[in-house]
């Protein structure tokens, strides 16, 4: 018999705690609502208008993902508002790749034990990272689960509804040899790879967050590390709008440029990327020359300084590259489609 | 420097047999498609015709929900099939609340290290479960993520979409002192309660989920924790479309009868439940008698033998209840709304 009578509190869920970190959250969750959401927080649904006028024939585009092992990260700093923005980003470009923008977007807290202080953080950025482009955080989970988490840890879940014309989606069936492949920078590592830069920095690399590393330009490596993903959504959507050219766009997440360029390519096509069209930034550096990883294995695990790609018609090269200038991206020609098989050279 | 150049596979992730175990499930995902799914598996994002002929004014409605610490219970016992079943009927249940039908779903696998065969059980039994009802499983995500999780615990995570003509959509306004509230019966725990289960069953209590308990109908204690969530979907939803006078669902999941039926009540209404109206089944009694816990907190933590409630015109109770019947479920009214603040008597 135990000492005191058993309580869910005691055993491990802190409903309370639960409900008074969402109270500080609520107002920024509400922000970001519009004239299609139906009803507040706390329904056992979130509601949003089907109301789709002007497109012909409207598709629902969705996607599930979560942020990896960069929560180990914020932890060891101690900030954790940009994994919010984290996962919207992530979640905004992935659905992008099909010409989508966002409706509403879902998300699920899992840690040890809420500490209502991370929860504020997190709700925050991703609250604000909705509001920035248009969608509604209609929905949330947050669980406590001590003995399936670690102490302290904590994974960020985010699932994304959007919507895309059929006759705009991508990708485009068009793509032919000649078309060429525009790369737009990121802004670090985003949210892939983490544990094997984590491995490399720290465990091999006896290197520290607080590390002023030579060639970060001044960041810590932590500052470096948690750099939040960049969304694409505003320089990109309105040239899908625009240009018919651009057949096809690729997120470059888990897997690099050699697994996610092909899940738009047809199976006979080649992508042939040009090694020399852009300097990776120097944080893939530093993670391969502290670990000795093969040129090879960092382009499937990481962005290597390529956040998106897009193929395109070759006549529109400059006119796209010049409008994402203007619209505050990096971007150049990476590459080119050949015919062969169905897959990805860098040369 | 390490002995060996660092791979993604030597820091924790095996992109492989990820891609081997998806290889193994792929045939039952694809079976959950219907002609509103274009587009296939490995895409950026799922897509799902937003088709909603024959409703006036359609509205999505979404959730997002685990399944707990119930993922321990399945580890200890070694099956897996039910959790993938567990979540999607959580989440159909939870949309049934505001009288939608389910379109798609979404799925998150996060765990230590990936086992294939967990993975497949799951996804096999979410596909099956998924088909059941006539929803697609559009889109997943698997992540490996050691030094997150605790070794070989998993976390499940499900997120769902679905439909609902405005006009039908539940609650409906005209709530009102005199409405009956029918209980519906569960299978067990179904997803919610897990933490504090397994402290009074296993810590406190000393039992195996290899024990037959007496009462529990010579099962053992594993097979009675594990009894997969109800899905009320197929015998609730022709009534929602049938009868006007069931005025509210409420899902009878964390938080138990007194925190899910104010979810759906008006603000001037109070629930008067009688506790006599029915007998909660002997797992909720073992629970409680071993680690002494209150009244009150089994029925904050638990549904304790009902699942799911209906608030309804008096006058249509035995109707409604004779056609829950005859569709195979258990059902009695437990209560009625009473003119008083906005909260739950259970008496």
């Amino acid at each position: 018999m135990p000492d005191e009578p058993l309580t869910y509190a005691a055993a491990g869920v802190n409903i309370d705690e639960s409900e008074r970190a969402l109270r500080a959250v609520v107002g920024g969750i509400q922000a970001t609502y519009n004239e299609n959401v139906l009803g507040g927080v706390g329904g056992f649904g979130g509601l949003y208008r089907a109301n789709f006028s002007g497109l012909n024939e409207p598709v629902l585009v969705s996607s599930i993902d979560g942020v990896g092992t960069k929560t180990k990260v914020a932890a060891m700093v101690g900030r954790f508002s940009d994994l919010g923005r984290d996962i919207v980003h992530h979640c905004v470009n992935d659905i992008l790749c099909q010409g989508a923008r966002p409706l509403f977007f879902l998300d699920y807290f899992g840690t040890s034990r809420l500490s209502g202080l991370v929860f504020e953080e997190i709700l925050g950025g991703m609250s604000a990272a909705c509001t920035e482009v248009g969608m509604a955080l209609i929905g949330g989970e947050t669980a406590e689960m001590r003995g399936i988490y670690v102490d302290d840890e904590i994974d960020l879940v985010g699932a994304i509804v959007g919507v895309v014309d059929r006759e705009k989606k991508l990708p485009r069936p068009k793509m032919m040899p000649g078309d060429v492949v525009v790369g737009l920078q990121s802004d670090g590592l985003h949210t892939n790879g983490f544990s094997l830069a984590r491995r490399a920095l720290f465990e091999v690399g006896g290197l520290s967050v607080r590390d002023e590393v030579p060639g970060l330009g001044g960041v810590t490596l932590g500052d470096e590390l948690l750099r939040p993903h960049r969304c694409y959504f505003r320089a990109l959507y309105p040239l899908l709008q625009e240009f018919e050219g651009i057949r096809a766009v690729a997120h470059i997440t888990g897997g690099g440029i050699y697994d996610n360029l092909p899940r738009v390519m047809p199976p006979d096509i080649r992508a042939a990327i040009e090694r020399r069209a852009w300097t990776p930034p120097p944080i893939f550096k530093l993670i391969q020359s502290i670990a000795e990883v093969p040129d090879q294995e960092m382009f499937r695990t990481f962005n290597m300084g390529i956040g998106m790609v897009l193929f395109l018609e070759r006549d529109l090269a400059s006119a796209v590259i010049q409008r994402l200038h203007m619209a505050g991206e990096s971007a150049s020609v990476i590459g080119e489609l050949q015919k062969g098989a169905h897959d990805v050279q860098i040369l």
